[in-house]
């Protein structure tokens, strides 16, 4: 049995130490990643995933836990992958001292990940995707992925998910105005956090005005919903619109958007791949020298010279 | 004479509607935009590339002005490409009434324009280099790109100039201190403006002890100078260090540089290439609709699939 062999039984054995070896090797791109993840693919697809995002200061990582505790008193088995450099997941304490992250890391069907933001988000979208995978194949019914912020590459890393959830406060007016027409094609299900606040009603009118103008994908109309996250009160009711959005995506949706995914993805793959590969041929190609040498003396222009490479290593 | 072989033939005549023109073409990414590039590319390689970057507010497109003023009466022609959403060279007044746009984009030997900053800031480097190089063929002695800002993405726009000017401000302490050792790998010239104003020689002394702690590529340490756009104060001492700078890069530092910068090109526009060859393969390909519905189906895996693709069309 090979190391990644004996890794991946572990995984599906839902061991957390073997999950957590995964992440790293899957976060770090170390050689063994792709194999490992080709050897998990054919386990995944059974998890609901979740994404949960909004600005900072929504209440993102408290609204998190009290779904944790939620889940798992149905004995739903939960993972979550935080990908947000402002979360307390990192390691502190969250939701004061009532919970803490102690009573989740430590196993009890709880498997919780802080993702390193260092580097480009265009890459931290397919690291994103490729360790929900992970746990996916560890068997949790549910997998989190918790994102800040709702730029472009953000909305790439929370594109992960069957559902997203975009999470607001009173008094982040500015962020709501900011998303425009955009808000419904990212959010499934909208929150107002902190709903015992002033203006909180306020809050849910100005995503409802905004929601009236955009396009509806479909016949799903985001539902706003408020919560009290620190309390807990609305997390039964977020819960339950997270699963009529399921049983919605049932209708043929689902398979749509999957293909779609997977089709983004494969393209991806292979320009990475590629990348990879021009870069190892290169060193090897003298060619690559001498066409330098060429430009450099206006004997050939850049763009010539990029198609002559590109023919010689590429057919059709 | 094709469309693209008249235009080429006004760029060199040094006509400003037909580098107008090219500039449009390049920018839009219009199919005839490569063999255009082609075309000029043996008569690029004469202009003096100076950059000129730093925080909103340090008064670049008014120091921009004063060169532009000063190399004229050098009798040098100038083209100026502003990537800078912030710039007034996109069209109001500048310099508040002594100066104005209308004195310089009539012709008189001087061109310039003002980029659309949409899309991704990776596709402007690109972009950035072209409209250089169409500049640069029509015969202007001088090419100034004005961009903002010293993120990773505005180093690789200004990475096209042969001389980079950094330029602060007093008061915009935070910028400086932002940096802190990769100052010295951005600024080949350090300028302080507004000079006239309280704390400059503080500013001086903050970007001087930043300097001490980098690493300086060769035998040039980054000299600082003050200066107040506003009055021209200090324009022509600018221009001086800027001359000394190329004469610095005569000693074998430019070929060098040259080169490096070339060979990123090179792979930059294989991988932009590729992606194109592979869009219109991939819809060609029948093997692509039936691997995602495999995929689908979990008979096999995005990664295997993606590597299936890529020897299908590569060689090596």
């Amino acid at each position: 049995m090979t190391k990644i062999d004996s890794l991946v039984k572990g995984i599906l054995e839902r061991d957390d130490l073997s999950i957590s070896k995964a992440i790293t090797i899957v976060e770090n791109d170390f050689p063994e990643s792709n194999d490992l993840l080709i050897q998990l693919y054919p386990h995944t697809g059974k998890a609901a995933i979740i994404g949960i995002t909004g600005p900072a200061g929504s209440g993102k990582s408290t609204l998190v836990g009290q779904l944790i505790r939620e889940y798992r008193k149905m004995k739903k088995t939960v993972g979550v992958v935080a990908v947000d450099p402002t979360s307390p997941f990192t390691g502190g304490a969250f939701l004061g001292d009532r919970i803490r992250m102690q009573d989740y890391v430590t196993g009890n069907g709880v498997f919780i990940r802080s993702m390193a933001t260092r580097g480009n988000l265009g890459g931290l979208a397919k690291t994103t995707k490729d360790v929900v995978r992970i746990l996916d194949a560890s068997g949790k019914d549910i997998v989190i992925v918790e994102t800040v912020g709702v730029g472009q590459a953000e909305v790439g890393i929370i594109s992960v998910a069957h559902t997203t959830v975009l999470l607001f406060a009173p008094g982040l007016g500015d962020e709501i105005q900011a998303l425009k027409a955009g808000l419904s094609e990212i959010g499934d299900v909208f929150v107002v956090n902190k709903a015992d606040r002033e203006n909180a009603e306020k809050t849910v009118n100005d995503i409802n005005s905004i929601l009236n103008t955009g396009d509806i994908d479909g016949t799903w109309r985001p539902p706003i919903i408020k919560t009290i996250a620190i309390t807990g009160e609305g997390t039964e009711e977020l819960i339950n619109l997270i699963d009529q959005h399921r049983e919605y995506l049932k209708t043929g949706v689902f398979e749509r958007r999957l293909r779609k995914s997977i089709e983004t993805e494969l393209i991806e793959e292979i320009k990475q791949k590629f990348t990879l590969h021009l870069t190892n041929n290169l060193k090897r190609e003298v060619d690559f020298k001498s066409l330098v040498n060429q430009i450099l003396k206006k004997e050939i222009d850049p763009y010539t010279a990029a198609e002559l490479i590109l023919r010689k290593i590429t057919i059709g």
